[in-house]
């Protein structure tokens, strides 16, 4: 079924626009949440988003085991967003797992999904060389990550202000 | 009439775009500035650019009432411009203003406008993400900001090199 | 002959999007390298490179005489690649190097090469503004580059996730 990569800097409106081509399916939707809430401030937030997506959307929590999510989120719904790849890279990095092989089944898993995908990720390498080594090696990753998902997917986009340009 | 949203990254040429655009119109232009002259030095640049503009452009300083001076630019002039909405918002944040209201001052100014209106922001949301909370904070405003602009404007583009890609 | 400008973040695919333009060509490539080996690592990293790219590539080193090295790669090859502007930039600035000299030269050279030229360099200015006076005068002199580039070529693209978008 049709995958879609939607890329775009912070606060670039991303997930709105993520969020908006899973809607555009009928049916039961799922909303694969990477980040994790660490604190309670966070936790409100979560929640809040939550309620926001109304009653077609159900959450799955997947801050590492992405592709064993989506697999159970296309079981069971019409259409499945990912939000987002940069956060379950930066998790797996915390938590210093080995990230090639679990790129390469996340894009077996793109390829294989029965039902309408959307992946939300951030692009973090239009800026200048960051300071710190963790920093230049989270940035190179994550450019690695993008490229492979980018190469997997049918539409890929860049989204800025809110609005996409359209990479594939 | 007509509004167009230019948005790039540091020294991508933006402003140049932005100016050529407003250059377009036939008459009297007003260049709204809301950086400020901080030392001497910013100041004969300042100086130095308004020269380079040439005798059709007048110069309103506007470091945070922005709203008002895009009412009085287009009273008095045919185009106008806005360089650049990023360092009123920096300003803002500096005074500790409260921003949405701003903004959506900012918003119905633009859709009000009753001449062809440019504005001239940063895209800063396309790196990694920043050491202090201060730049965490300052870059989820600008993307919020941005998309609120690129939402209301008739036209928008993202510069790279110089060059223009069409967002709207 | 044609030029074309290839600009991308880190790790956003922008090198290998160049040598697959470069490799369009039949015959004879050069690889102009402005990196340097400064390590063991990075040595090996390099000769791996060099023999990824295959018997059709040659290499020259051009850490700062880039001017020079497109001129001798042109007259020994059918097709030259430029990878990066980015890191001669840096090499000219450590060198404390006059800048605008060596940029309206090399674009003079770009216009005389009389073979097909593809040029690499970083989009740097999509983050927020560095911590460091040097950051910040890097990221400036990168988008001043990049704009006196992208305005002499004949094509120039924005790669994001290893997908162009056409600038010009």
């Amino acid at each position: 079924m049709t995958s879609t990569f939607v890329l775009g800097g912070a606060r670039s409106g991303k997930s709105r626009h993520g969020q908006a081509l899973v809607e555009g399916v009928p049916g039961r939707l799922v909303y694969i949440a990477t980040g994790q809430a660490l604190d309670d401030e966070m936790e409100a937030r979560i929640a809040r988003h939550r309620e926001d997506r109304g009653p077609r959307w159900s959450t799955l929590e997947a801050p590492m085991e992405l592709v064993e999510a989506i697999g159970k989120a296309a079981g069971e719904a019409d259409a499945v967003l990912v939000d987002c790849l940069t956060l379950w890279l930066s998790n797996l990095m915390l938590a210093e797992a080995a990230l090639q092989p679990r790129f390469d089944a996340l894009c077996r898993a793109i390829a294989d999904c029965p039902k309408p995908l959307v992946l939300v990720a951030n692009e973090v390498g239009m800026g200048i060389v960051p300071e710190t080594s963790l920093g230049r090696r989270f940035r190179d990753e994550a450019g690695r990550l993008n490229q492979q998902v980018a190469a997997v997917v049918d539409h890929a986009v860049l989204v800025a202000a809110g609005l996409p340009l359209v990479l594939k």
